[in-house]
């Protein structure tokens, strides 16, 4: 059985963190603030760098027992032994992604409408990233916000745990958990912000409110 | 023992080719020009087209018997079943890479210099591709040009099987054969030529005309 808790979900960005350095430094100290999961993405990295990159997180994440999944490169993901592994709708499908992985990693999927929510077999993918829930300027391929409304009704669309991404921040956050998901992943929320672990710390005070209401 | 021939290897590129499309009908009329293996090129892309255009070629190659390999992406590689995958040095390791391909898949590894040559582990890697010979527009991140005198002094530095890469054509590809490579990689001497059957054909004569001198 995979455990996992998507509540609060660090997505990295090199660009924001200011390289492999950077990252390290924010992942360090936003664990500190209470993040629970943690993914590499840094779509213009050389797999080389991006695999000893992995190695390093790795080193920090094991021994608090937080998961590290990587974005897209299925390859890395399983040559540096990472916990998870994120895809795309235009990465490998969830079928040929678990041939290089294997069954027990942990795979997530973005989706971001009924038919991508639907068409996610939870015999192959562990959980969804649904979104963008606003628009962001993060990720610039992403496709259109899907707002409350629509998170709350993608959610309610799956068995999968699920974790909502794009333009989240401790103003909205209590506002996404209670449309039923089960956490938040950030990128800017955190990754440039001068205090990682106080950033990290707002969040998860936003996420206890929306538990209680 | 793993069998190929380097000889005549084309590396496609979809720009010169005109999309996945191009490719198909690239690879098609090439091979009736004799290339002897050939190399599926696309950095831009993403994982998912990567795998549905592999699977294409698959179905054109083997029953041909030539050789499909996979630059870059290894996952790409294992999850079709392709017969190969080519790294470079900003690439996965050699080590890493035959962790997600496995014993049997050939592996070729990008070398453009002496201890990039000496470098290669022959227990890892199968063959070397070694250049540029001379400077190329096709590869914008390709190092600086070895030359034919170059190319001749890193191909006696290593036991493996080299092909020869960068700027290559008929005008020129009797040299670098007398090189001492076992063959030429060529993209634009192919792709996006009016036929690449004569363009592949012309390659041929020109080995032909190297091996009787």
């Amino acid at each position: 059985m995979k455990t996992f808790d998507l509540s609060l979900y660090l997505v990295l960005d090199p660009d924001l963190c200011g390289g492999a350095e950077g990252m390290l430094r924010t992942t360090e100290e936003a664990l500190e603030g209470g993040v629970t999961i943690v993914q590499l993405r840094a779509p213009t990295w050389k797999k080389r760098a991006l695999a000893a990159c992995a190695r390093d997180l790795l080193e920090i994440l094991r021994p608090r027992g937080i998961p590290l999944i990587i974005n897209d490169h299925a390859d890395v993901a399983a040559a540096v032994g990472a916990d998870g592994l994120h895809v795309g709708q235009d990465d490998l499908s969830p079928a040929d992604a678990r041939r290089i992985i294997g069954p027990d990693m942990i795979l997530g999927l973005s989706a971001g409408c009924m038919a991508e929510v639907r068409g996610a077999d939870p015999a192959l993918v562990d959980y969804l990233g649904i979104g963008p829930v606003w628009a962001t300027a993060t990720k610039k391929d992403a496709g259109e916000a899907v707002g409350l409304d629509g998170l709350a009704a993608l959610r309610a669309a799956t068995p999968l745990p699920v974790v909502a991404i794009g333009g989240i921040g401790a103003s909205n956050a209590a506002d996404v958990m209670r449309t039923g998901v089960d956490g938040i992943a950030v990128v800017s929320a955190i990754c440039g912000q001068a205090s990682p672990r106080t950033a990290a710390e707002n969040l998860l005070v936003q996420l206890r409110i929306a538990d209680r209401s």
